[in-house]
């Protein structure tokens, strides 16, 4: 199956490129970049040199509609918005790595990202692509909005307990923490090496638009109105993110109990692992990987539920994410072209 | 003065060093290290080679009495509390930069110290030495108890607050992020380079040490008990600590309102910076320094105030405040040998 | 195919593990660790919990030859050497990744591993698993020694010079730099966090084992003695090599002309890439792969020619080239599990 | 004594405010920025809030000669030479952290660095501050060349061994390595962290302009010509440099020998510090410190001499040497305001 990419030159689009080129079942034909159009990839990204032969080109949206099947979309906010629908009107399906088809309130998404929302019809189309709650819907979607890397990794890491109601929704804090990488490749003093290297900080406090898209999700596996302080952080490393939840048990259970309850949650998911108890995971253990693992621990002292979830933001919480995706929707294997172990050390 | 550092080849120690080098008032007459005793400090440290020559020493603890007036302790838990009582019954006076004289509660130094806690006559006469909150006390101590790294972070970050009774004490979270310094010299897989870089991780959840430590502070400032929910992480990095303090405030109050309440309460306080609104310190800005930055958000949506406060570990958070501690109880200037900016980038 | 791993516990078996998982051919049916015998591997590398399910075994020689057709040693110094004799006999194919059947002169073993070189018989038997200059040998071999990760990238560096005569043997100095990684997981104060980040560090100037191995092939390739003056330094980063070379031109090349002669040289060797003009590569562009890549300097100013030849140390380095060798042993296409991308960023 | 600080948003400004905070003998009255005229320095580093309460101010050079006696240049290339030649002729001295100074010859500058020299006449009264081995000259200089990093890790380095004459001057290898910092605050996707971390690069091999520099001064110690071999490449840390040097010897001397004569060059000179037998020095020992260290390795097997040269380079390549410069020029202790430890971890 023939594949393009727009957004050429972002680390998302690189990634995909990792995992497509293992990937049995698909090529990918072209790669769009508004900036690079006309230059090597391999210019651009010396690692594939001699490896992946793509000039990157200019978007044209009939010809490319009519050369591939399906379209990643790794640009930047506010983008896809505007080419997805003619896109999906001559057929294509697009997996959406951007957050413009995330949100389905109009208010928030202008709030949030600055801009309107994409038009109702396409919003109302539009799937939200987490594979452990929404696989059904993913089958059929013509709109896939991949989710962002915070809500990955903090939604996967609530659900059971929201779902089962063990917890009390009004007291979800998540302190969340990213790897460099989260930034992009635009440059700014912000993750500047010499800036951001031994250096630890707070940012956005309160105003992060992957509130909103956690709220959603939440709300919707609650049937009821959540919302939640989210606190995110950058770490002087690459690759990796940390959500660290807390949430009050409603009931007195163990740690033991919890982790039974998360197990079988997931345990037709083979993307998620539930640590045994008194182990936690760090990042670096689903380094390069499309895991979520998650680790739990009830404080019995203060009744609060910790609970650690950790994933490779590039990966589970954007590039194979999509890839995942796109094997529900193609009726593949969840697993094809993920199946690599987490590069350690 | 002469002063003698026992714990010669702990971080530290080596801290202590680098301060003491430049402090008008104080000589280091000896290093103690029982590991080392005889080596050469520059073998140890080679940083110090043809500057520092000091051969370091067994501990002698009568002669020691006769050479100093005054005794550093960098030494791991358990070590002090067996040597501190002789030492002051000789007249000498000590600041102990472990934990042994911290807490008051011989259950709880049982709990998570792991063995008896020093003997009650000494106990009650040690001095918490939190110089923002203490001073007075401070000036007249035989027995210092030196803060920890996260309780200096977290408590300094809190006490504005708890004092004037802005927020709910029931509902307090500290999510706290460490540098690998912290965990001191001794090799352990945890903090290979291979296995901590490019790494985040959570650990001791629920059980660290310095959960009592903070409690005491907060419970005596509130005048009541308090119980803190407290996660530690690791940050690939070798300084800094940031903890994340969230809190219910008691009324809907503005960012800036509690800027204004915090700059006041900090006033006459030199190490501790609190930063305009909209502005959270990073690690990086108090760098291998004395100071104690804090950045605070009160988020309207949700009534919770967010307090982020970082120290560098090492300085403020061990060494540094030992030095200013020790400032205090000699009648100096509190900012003596401590007044070099951070060292940025 | 069954395959086992020895020395289970190192950075060497995890990595082989990682490729044998998504190798067609061959399974991995035991992983022997004397130190970690009975114990899950799982519990030892966390990373691999829930997809790979294997407790570690103690060394059983008699039934690990009934058992599987090859052995991969990822052992330390001077244990392959005793029992890859008895394996071999009874018809089991080992690769060794440890460098005891490396050097041929017993003297210079002697002197660099310090103990003794395992018995000539074996010695004459072993093949040195260069692939992109002893592929013909290697298809027969029943003792592999897979080379080192300093003469990996130094030689396939060197080695189109030296044979085509280009350089001056004489003249040859190799400045090299490796990840902490290279060092193993034991623990020691040289590569513990603190100490080694923010740093660079020379080690073992002019008494590195990886000396005469780099001079035996060099000597080989050239028909005459050479001698390398060769400085090893340690990089804060988990994984990379780049060895810089310095060598005198024996005419006034062009860096035009010489990358052609590379190019020409490894055309068929689809894991060397040579850098066009005016481009080096950095250790990052290979991050986790097997490639090694090559830049070239003329420089007409002082008849140089400087040379930047870049590894992954623990693929092409160690693990990587092991299974490059062992699909060339076993008549499988020679690049069969090891086609992933670099992973970037 | 009032001084100024051109250049004011760059880390060597602010390396020269740290030094100068704790200088007993001088007062930094204005910081001028020509980008950020008008700010306050706090805000472009919040490191320094509540400490430096300086705004920065458009030049103006009439004003600022009647200001200050002193003023720092810690300007890009090309820009000094335009404004030193009016201030020196007000009666200003000059400290120049760039390199518009430093060549003596016209057309090299040229080559180097894109544009014309300076005016003969003040190329002609321009000092070169390398203190150790041009300390008389400096005294008495109105212009101050401050040496670059680079040639101050490696002319110290090679210094004693060419002037004794007991290396062969037309061998001289440099293999330089330097933390990120040396290339600024300026935004470039080569250091952009997610590119730069966990990496390591060799770059501008063979055109650096620090080449000419290096060679004017070892030429100078010779008298007659010397060329090098120089190739800098970029460590994932912030600061240091190594040198990395090859070398023949005329003669077939050990390394203790070498040693003593080092040692003994170097007996007046606090900031050097020669290494005892068989240690090298890393660049963490130096850190954040004036001090240069060096160790000697003497390969009796090949007749090389390999010394390794470490400095802070934004300290003693930049900074921190410009205060020791500073100190001479006004007939100070040579290590007033710079005798701090180097930080360590």
């Amino acid at each position: 199956m023939d594949v393009a990419i727009i957004g050429g030159t972002g680390y998302g689009a690189v990634e995909l490129l990792r995992f497509l080129h293992n990937h049995p079942h698909v090529q990918v034909k072209k790669v769009i970049s508004h900036s690079n159009s006309g230059t090597e990839l391999a210019e651009v990204y010396p690692h594939v040199v001699d490896i992946i032969d793509i000039q990157m080109a200019e978007l044209d949206v009939d010809s490319l509609a009519q050369e591939v099947e399906l379209v990643f979309f790794a640009t930047p906010s506010n983008v896809s918005k505007n080419i997805i629908p003619t896109l999906v009107d001559k057929g294509v399906r697009c997996i959406d790595l951007s957050g413009d088809f995330r949100l389905q309130d109009g208010e928030k998404y202008q709030t949030y990202y600055g801009e309107e929302i994409a038009s109702q019809t396409y919003i109302e189309k539009a799937v939200y692509g987490l594979p452990e709650v929404n696989k059904e819907a993913i089958k059929h979607a013509s709109i896939l909005a991949n989710p962002g890397c915070y809500p990955t990794a903090t939604t996967l890491g609530l659900i059971p307990s929201i779902e089962q109601e063990l917890v009390d929704r009004s007291s979800i804090i998540v302190d969340a923490k990213t790897g460099v990488s989260g930034a992009g490749r635009s440059l700014s003093l912000n993750v500047h090496f010499s800036e951001m290297n031994e250096n630890f900080k707070a940012y956005k406090i309160g105003v992060h638009k992957h509130i909103p898209e956690i709220e959603q999700i939440l709300s919707e596996r609650a049937n009821g109105d959540i919302q939640v302080i989210f606190t995110p952080h950058i770490v002087p490393m690459t690759r990796g993110i940390m959500s660290t939840i807390y949430v009050d048990m409603k009931d007195n259970y163990s740690t033991k109990q919890l982790i039974d309850v998360y197990q079988a949650y997931f345990q037709d998911h083979p993307f998620v692992r539930v640590r045994r108890e008194g182990v936690f995971p760090s990042t670096k253990e689903v380094y390069g990987s499309n895991y979520c693992d998650i680790g739990l621990y009830a404080d019995e002292r203060t009744g609060k539920l910790i609970i650690v979830s950790v994933i490779d933001n590039l990966v589970k919480g954007a590039s194979g994410q999509a890839i995942q995706n796109m094997n529900i929707m193609y009726g593949w294997e969840e697993t094809t072209g993920l199946d690599q172990l987490p590069i350690y050390p």
